[in-house]
């Protein structure tokens, strides 16, 4: 933990990459393009997973999982899906290894184990699971299906990012099944409402929610909604989406429902997903020069305590000395650290804990024990003072619910403020290259989209789900009826 | 939920499938060898892992996620390993689809997307844990490491069934790193213990512990420890493993540590899990003619009231009368389910319920709010009984209580009934004819190991930690130290 961090300032991107690796949250694999989360990482992740669980359960949904192969011919069923997916699919051929005679001790593929049917590793699983549906839905008794799963998924990407782009990831992935298209619609917007609270709330990222363009929407979707959140460099970066399916993959796959009336027709669909990206998200929102900076909520550890002493006499009496206080911090369900190690010196320790983001740290020392004093440090704020041991646990309490509102209000601000309006494509371009949001009017055209793309590299991240202006668009000056959301993304 | 199920009796094989299924566990897939767990089937899972989590957090491990794929390097890397899993493996050969010129609408592999390098989808994941601790590993003080990682794994079996052996299945493995050979093996041995408690006092399963010989330990292992427990078709299956690696994975991958002294060392390993097989024994164990039995710590839900109803009136007078008990088993911390679905008739829902294994059925009726009182039914013995309300909720504490120890204690009582012990080779075949465990001398050869394997289809299940008794070995008449125990085994 010796060497500082790159400054945001100097190299964002370096920043970042420095930044997952020295909090010990991923590292590269020797795999291509996919990541081992390391312990630190995997715990705000179990953090992230076991809220949303509970949300999702909450709201009627049922875990359930189903199979990592697609076979290739469910696999290109719903055309538009196959062909958004089609370029980044690791595919299985052989199922078997043999000794290659020419290399002792190495194995070579079996082609005599060739599959007659390539499989698909899961880049997404509409296929595989709407051609279960198709098994399960009969009836409008059979209606609503709500599921969700918890799952790794791999999509062949060739620039990897840790955390925001790898080949393999963990997500979870919302199917569910309806009799009709408002209930879909509506589960659509329930669950886009659920990650917009779950991210502002719990991870104390600000974000937008609306929907995506034509062209930005998923393949295979009649309309995306998505929350988008803005990073501190000015990159927006798509936080999660809920897809409104319509009758797409019940068209392809043939499921069928009768209703009441003994009527048949297709069932309605949507899906949605977050995934570790989210870590991302979490890192560039709220990192700072030293390190990480987490919400309480989403802490392994909320508070360390860091013990100076120069014998195990002194630790020994430190201990003593904090028994009580770290009993009452746990009964409380909150969740301490004492690093009472001895290889480690309390800088070193510092710096660790401050570039893990651990929202409060409290040190202890000889002359705290006579003035039975602390201090503590708010990692948000960076700010240390020194406290009587008698108030320190009330005082935990406050930055516990502090941090987390400040850190909140601190993104609302930022987006509020790297928010802007251009009422013309020379103030848009402008504002684009200062980072960003910028609400500008858009004809609706994927032609306008495509073009303001191209120039600016800016797309529109989304389209508010009200309308707030109407006007003209900023490139081809035709009518617009609302403002939308541009900006550049990760 | 109208068919009966075949009985146990008829064809246990025919019975445990049908059961799967009916109880709604889970369903094979349109992928070959690959299982869609069904949410009661998971959610019992998650019970399963939920409870196993928190133990081995407990005992000092942490979670992490590693790739799904091991380039075919690193899995050839340890000999044995590779050896063991090289002829059941699913190959990643190709990373793109195109389309198909000659089938518009289809797809097929894109030849030039060909790996340099075919990566494995994971059997099990020492190769990619132990390349990846390489680096992770310089000295004593990086030691231990206990980390955990629940995932999905891909084993090609040619026969597969339901939970039992499936080509993709659910677990977690723990991979640990020691500075000495005791720490190892005294992780191993605490993992095992660790399993063995938990199937027992929470799955309601008696296991039998102990070493596996030569040809049945993990290949790549020095010792492999496991758990087995018994069949109601006198057939033995493993639960859980827990390997000894001695320094092999670390000789495979170069990792050495230097110790307080400086001198380098190779690195002590042990890996174990459990997965979605565990969900086989459940439903082999306690299960019987007229469906699944859940012990209550594993229950989806522990407790289902069925109102009888003519009205929706009355069924509104029935949701009063019961409102108070509902809020009162909640706030206990049980789960309940009311099922006051309207489609369906009672006796669909006892049929369904009962199935399903629900331990507590509590029914309510007119007469019932008349006289203040309820029926209540234990699914583990079948007995149902008259309770006055005021009762009632004392009556299910107990039951949650004995229902859990009962199903032990049976489960306990039919392993003592079935295990036999064996003084020569003529009893021996005649009692594995039977069914069961039978302890018998053995003098430590995989000649003899094998022979008796040709000649009775039964294997080593396990060779007790402690020595029992010394004698003469059944088959070739040499001396055996211990008894060990055979059995058919699934």
């Amino acid at each position: 933990m010796s060497k500082k961090l790159t400054k945001r300032s100097e190299n964002y991107s370096k920043w970042y990459n420095e930044l997952v690796v020295k909090a010990d949250l991923a590292e590269n694999s020797s795999v291509r393009g996919c990541m081992v989360i390391k312990p630190y990482g995997y715990a705000i992740w179990e953090k992230i997973q076991q809220e949303l669980d509970l949300k999702f359960k909450e709201t009627g949904h049922y875990n359930a999982y189903f199979p990592l192969f697609v076979p290739k011919s469910l696999f290109e069923a719903e055309e538009k899906n196959a062909e958004g997916f089609a370029k980044e699919c690791a595919v299985v051929t052989h199922y078997r290894l043999k000794n290659d005679e020419k290399n002792p001790g190495k194995l070579k593929v079996d082609e005599n184990s060739k599959l007659d049917e390539e499989l698909i590793v899961r880049p997404t699983s509409e296929a595989i699971i709407w051609r279960t549906y198709k098994n399960w839905i009969q009836s409008y008794r059979d209606l609503p299906i709500l599921l969700n799963q918890w799952a790794n998924v791999v999509r062949w990407e060739m620039r990897t990012r840790l955390f925001l782009r790898t080949a393999e990831f963990l997500w979870q992935e919302g199917h569910t099944a309806h009799a009709t298209k408002k209930e879909a619609l509506d589960e659509t917007k329930l669950i886009v409402d659920l990650y917009a609270n779950f991210v502002e709330n719990f991870m104390g990222i600000s974000v937008l929610s609306g929907l995506k363009s034509e062209s930005e929407k998923f393949a295979g979707a009649e309309e995306t909604y998505c929350i988008e959140s803005l990073m501190q460099d000015g990159k927006a970066l798509q936080a999660g989406t809920s897809h409104f399916l319509g009758q797409n993959f019940a068209k392809a796959f043939d499921v069928k429902f009768a209703d009441e009336d003994g009527k048949l027709d297709h069932v309605w669909a949507t899906s949605w997903g977050v995934s570790t990206r989210l870590m991302g998200a979490l890192i560039m929102s709220h990192g700072d020069d030293n390190g990480l900076v987490l919400p309480p909520k989403l802490a392994p550890y909320q508070i360390v305590i860091v013990p100076i002493f120069k014998s195990e006499d002194e630790l020994n009496e430190i201990s003593e000395y904090i028994k009580p206080l770290l009993s009452k911090i746990r009964n409380n369900g909150f969740s301490v650290k004492f690093d009472n190690r001895l290889n480690f010196k309390p800088g070193y320790k510092f710096n660790e804990h401050e570039i893990k983001g651990v929202p409060i740290r409290i040190t202890v020392g000889q002359r705290d024990l006579e003035q039975k004093t602390l201090e503590i440090f708010r990692r948000d704020k960076m700010i240390k003072k020194n406290i009587n041991l008698s108030e320190v646990y009330n005082e935990i309490e406050f930055l516990i619910v502090d941090i987390q509102n400040e850190l909140l209000k601190k993104s609302q601000k930022f987006m509020n403020d790297n928010t802007n309006i251009a009422n013309n494509y020379q103030e848009f371009k402008k504002m684009i290259e200062e980072g960003g949001f910028v609400l500008a009017h858009w004809d609706g055209t994927s032609e306008s989209e495509e073009k303001i793309k191209k120039e600016t590299k800016a797309t529109i991240r989304t389209i508010p789900f009200e309308k707030n202006d109407s006007g003209k668009c900023i490139i081809s000056g035709r009518k617009s009826e609302c403002r939308v959301y541009f900006a550049r993304s990760y």
